[in-house]
């Protein structure tokens, strides 16, 4: 399959890299050190990449920032930066890509732990997770032509969790590999609409 | 308490106020038909409203617009309607009201059983619904002085269910009676961080 992948030079997106090269022709995205460079808060910027790029099997996206901050001091925008890159940004990137998707292909995006589990200075990023969720339980009944959307929702990379342990203390972690196997499932198995939680699992 | 009801005129906004009023001093402001007039997506018509009203004890808002229509048609400009008044607008009213709120004092939000539960066209307003849900998970425990927050998340209203039979064919719905109970439980209540779902349950 020819894949894109937006993110792809962020840690989770390499390991995602990793997982889908060997089986497929891999498109790599990225805001910095890019070939092909996107910001995904810039709709017209992603609708003329998709453009560019033409037919497509696959859009993986593991890109996406967020403010993290005490919500106190928080203001309305720095509080835009999450809703207009991880959360917005992700959503251009489905409304332009839409067209390019060939039939039966599959679109996977990132939400994460946080969003379900909370952290400290961690609500910018929990809303754009949380809503991710609900787009793709959503966009996955509405899709056309058999396209699938499922999301990745990964703990803290086991190879992040000593920079962040301060915001991580005792969470669990998913190793790099697992998440990365989590886009290729999304990918080329069936589901649709689902959430690949990796490394955690909601407690009710 | 001294409350401020954003959406007071809306069918969700009356259950909530006739809950409320009896026990409580409202302040109600809406978009249209109103005394105090807000519109929430507007960051800086919100702050000047709190500036003005001063000091409350909890805010309820049951507002919040979004777009209704196939992902496939969709623009970036209809689905930022969704983001930017039901999601960003209620975050952008925590964010104003916050210095004016007393201590232990609350917010009461206001999600849905679409974020969850799918319909037809039904992606802006998931995807709003479940990013207010992450934030108020979130927000709970990031809150200063001993601020609560909550969602109420009703199924479709009994008393509007006619008007969308075609979005939700034999869907459960909820009687305003107890959605408008729910807003009195969170404010009157201790819960925190808690979604009030009303008329429906998560599946899992």
């Amino acid at each position: 399959m020819k894949i894109v992948i937006i993110g792809a030079s962020g840690t989770i997106g390499q390991f995602a890299k990793k997982a889908l090269e060997p089986r497929h022709e891999i498109i790599s995205v990225s805001r910095k050190k890019c070939d092909i460079c996107v910001d995904m808060a810039d709709i017209s910027a992603v609708k003329s990449m998709f453009e560019k790029i033409g037919h497509i099997d696959a859009v993986v996206v593991t890109a996406g920032d967020a403010y993290f901050g005490p919500l106190a001091k928080t203001t309305a925008d720095k509080f835009a930066i999450g809703i207009n890159s991880k959360l917005s940004g992700q959503i251009n990137v489905v409304l332009s890509a839409l067209p390019f998707i060939s039939d039966n292909g599959s679109i996977t995006l990132t939400s994460g732990m946080i969003g379900h589990e909370t952290i400290r200075q961690g609500t910018n990023i929990a809303t754009a997770n949380a809503g991710i969720e609900g787009f793709v339980r959503a966009a996955a009944v509405d899709l056309p032509r058999g396209i699938r959307i499922n999301a990745v929702a990964p703990a803290v990379l086991t190879e992040s969790i000593k920079q962040y342990e301060e915001l991580f203390p005792g969470y669990p972690s998913a190793d790099g590999i697992d998440v990365g196997n989590a886009y290729r499932r999304s990918v080329e198995s069936v589901q649709t609409g689902h959430i690949f939680r990796i490394g955690w699992s909601i407690n009710i």
